[in-house]
């Protein structure tokens, strides 16, 4: 399956800079991706422990979405879970040293 | 002055990622940035003209609010112009690579 085809990921090449940016801009879905970068993958149940997330299944599904809509990151079913990636690799190909240096910066 | 006692810049040491990734995450914004970021320093007037942003005076205002409130762009007064400088060291000190990763994306 490539993020082309499933109509739930963006192409790579369809990955919008402000829309990057905006996704990133909200301290849960930065708790989000920094937990997402350390565990390398997750079931969303994990993810959200590990993020030290304390808000609703809803509202962490909506940044789920958010996250997921700008080409941040990849979900897949695996029987009853959802698996969450980060998309580490086609971040760095379009935006060189972004997700980095996101990281790498303290809150 | 510094940033710090004029009541309308933050701190350095106050910049949040977040707010600054959110503040980043618009079009007209990261357009308003680009241009700042080749003019060196720029009037509002021209700024808004070199980003090639065909919006009203009073939203380009609110964009930059945005950017000043977020700790991205200095405003001083000189005369009756208001002249805009980014905070490319403070930035740089708080959050390295990550203004320099935004100017190199493409949009």
């Amino acid at each position: 399956m490539t993020a082309t085809t499933d109509g739930l990921h963006p192409d790579a090449s369809e990955l919008r800079l402000a829309r990057v940016l905006a996704a990133l801009g909200d301290e849960g879905r930065l708790a989000t991706v920094r937990a997402l970068a350390r565990l390398g993958e997750s079931d969303c149940t994990r993810l959200q422990a590990d993020a030290g997330l304390e808000m609703s299944r809803s509202t962490f599904s909506h940044h789920q979405k958010v996250l997921r809509e700008a080409g941040i990151l990849h979900a897949r079913v695996q029987g009853s879970q959802r698996i969450l990636t980060l998309r580490r690799a086609e971040l760095q190909a379009r935006f060189p040293g972004l997700l980095d240096a996101v990281l790498d910066s303290p809150a």
